[in-house]
């Protein structure tokens, strides 16, 4: 039996421009970050991953990458066991790449992740399959994505306005989601909210179900609502919405809502890990879980969760962080192994300038607000090395360390301040 | 990308001799009876599996390998999606292949089970490596077995004593378990119980315990005690049982137990399928999870069960009926690559004549109580055509078609009445 063993991992942070998009936490900055995880084997066959390029997550990668030398890449179980016992030294804090929307994922999952995705990028490569053939095989030849629209600032302070403009209202809202259905074709969509009074969030929902009367709609304010604001809010869009998405933190607060509200309650906060699933059970919180391979340990253990929720009768759907195209791959080979997930996945995909990328160009399309399924072997992208070191000439040039919405929110606005829930 | 299209699926069932081992619902009959399903693909590629071989079983078998033909083996996810399509129109009944004592298993996951391991098998044949590796990869390279104790008689009525002899009380056990671990080398123990009065089966587990100071041991009475008697044998028993299996029928049941015993409480019974699971967790029913490939839906799909019991802080055992040797394979594969399966396994492999199986010998063995995971690719076993027909044609001349432990007891014992629970 031929092996694959490790012998190198490269860990590069690169930096891709990202526009200036509002959440309960402040706004997204000038760059988004990201770290590219390349493994190299013995038998010269390389794989590719993605992750959150903070800091100190940059640090934990570096210290799992040490411990996976020699380990060949069909040995997942034992990349997961050497991780947890690399981490056992780790004494860095912070840096989840969620700008402290989700902070409470496992540390191991969260490293573990794009060593995952990189060791299936090169058994599929080795064996001549998709990565979704290692995973059960696609159950579906596209997947779908929903719309994912943003409140948002014309462009960056002292920058020129930005190709999608502003987006403060109900009107720049439709506006967005028209142009964002026009060039993708997405037949669900989603606002982030959070920012705004909830009755104007509302009044931009509604005014979404009259300008889309056929597209499930969701509202994600980040857990910005107390519990009666949720209540209401909930009330109000009665009809309207497919789901809503964390009004409120923590699991009792959400457990208290979805039983006053008639629309099924998501979540990508206060279940983020294995741990918070039973108490989640026990507690009543949640419909539906989003499952992101990024903190769920990669797509292996991503299939576990999507085996809890099948069992738990509760819904599985899928978050997203700004991201590149090695991520976009992997989120539509878990995705089309995945029989169960069934809503439309989030992407920050059309927010992302689209001549950067890290990846040769070609692999991913939207056509009807889906990605096919890529058929080549291993994930099916292939990693363009001028283009990496360009990003990561951005990444050294930008000065950005860490993903802090909020911090610069406030070298914006000084009288900015963090406070959950909000309203 | 190379396909393996099924083109072929072979079923044929077997017997092979099995010894008057008693339970809770009668005495093993003289042939146990299985099935070996071998999937044929157009690159001429064949993989195995094996399951139980009732009647109705292999009936519904039939029907999903109908539905299987022009599958790619890689796509597990689409053959269970099949299956599932293929048994609506199924209008058989019974024939769970467990003699009443399993009636609750998804009928879809016990048929998809076979077809699973044999695509694996495939799967691994094609890439070259041995099928624990399309798990996720072994984390440990050998699997250990529990010594698996049956009160018996000393031989089938009207035939020759068998080699074990008779094993009617403590004496008896201890007996049979010095020559277990002599010749196997155990270094775990589990008596099946529910055939004599509970105090007798105490008397034989103190037996036990004394004769092997070490060892952890388990008591399995498939349901035959009330709630009371399974509290009074728990307490009774209280340090000396590693889990306790099955004392009493059903989630309500055995949560009131779980309130009153000191030690764990196990299940192979009320806990069947995925179904099964959000009631017993919130009822409280048990402590550990007996999985069993052949009706959780294959070795996928119990890793589904082992990401669910590792999430509710399950225990996760495995539970075994009498098989040959490609079950066995595949129990250590997916044993192997499961990090908290970390119980000895149950097998009956001990009551097979071993001159009797369906592969080539020598792939599998036990040292110190533990079976090596195979290396090489596939499941790692042979299928011996000739052995194949020789228990084909015993199954054929036997004449038995289902399995039927309490009619062959009341062929002997007239009076013999099926109750449950029984004490």
């Amino acid at each position: 039996m031929e092996q694959h063993l490790i012998t190198d991992i490269v860990i590069t942070p690169v930096a891709f421009r990202d526009l200036p998009l509002l959440n309960t936490v402040g706004v997204h900055e000038t760059y988004a970050l990201r770290a590219i995880v390349e493994i190299v084997t013995d038998s010269g066959v390389t794989g590719v991953g993605e992750t959150y390029g903070d800091a100190p997550h940059l640090a934990r990668l570096q210290l799992a990458a040490r411990s996976l030398i020699g380990v060949d890449v069909f040995s997942i179980g034992v990349m997961r066991l050497r991780i947890i016992e690399a981490l056992r030294g780790d004494t860095t804090v912070g840096g989840h790449g969620m700008s402290g929307m989700v902070t409470g994922s496992s540390t191991p999952d969260r490293v573990l992740s794009p060593f995952d995705v990189a060791a299936l990028d090169i058994q599929g490569k080795v064996v001549g399959r998709p990565v979704s053939d290692l995973l059960g095989g696609a159950v579906r030849s596209e997947v779908a994505f929903s719309g994912y629209l943003f409140y948002k600032w014309a462009g960056h302070p002292g920058q020129a306005d930005d190709a999608w403009g502003a987006a403060i209202d109900p009107a720049g809202i439709v506006a967005q989601a028209q142009r964002m259905v026009t060039d993708f074709g997405f037949s669900a969509l989603k606002l982030k909210g959070g920012v705004f009074e909830p009755e104007e969030e509302v009044e931009a929902i509604l005014a979404l179900r009259k300008a889309f009367p056929g597209h499930p709609l969701r509202l994600d304010p980040n857990a910005a609502w107390t519990v009666p604001t949720s209540v209401r809010v909930g009330q109000a869009l009665d009809g309207v919405l497919e789901y809503l998405e964390d009004p409120t933190p923590g699991l009792a607060g959400m457990a208290a809502v979805r039983r006053e509200v008639p629309m099924p309650l998501a979540t990508n906060m206060c279940v983020v890990s294995f741990d918070d699933v039973a108490p989640a059970v026990a507690a009543g919180s949640v419909d539906v879980i989003l499952s992101d391979h990024h903190f769920w340990g990669g797509l292996r253990r991503s299939q576990a969760l999507a085996g809890i929720t099948e069992t738990f009768d509760l819904g599985l759907s899928m978050h997203s962080n700004s991201h590149l195209g090695i991520s976009l791959a992997a989120m539509v080979h878990l995705a089309s192994a995945t029989p169960n997930l069934d809503y439309a996945c989030d992407t920050h995909w059309p927010w992302k300038d689209a001549a950067e990328d890290v990846i040769v160009p070609g692999a991913l399309g939207f056509e009807n607000g889906s990605v096919r399924v890529p058929t080549l072997p291993g994930l099916g992208v292939e990693l363009d090395r001028d283009a990496l070191a360009r990003l990561h000439e951005q990444y050294l040039a930008c000065g950005l360390r860490n993903r802090d919405d909020t911090g610069y929110m406030q070298r914006i606005q000084p009288d900015y301040e963090l406070v959950s829930p909000r309203w």
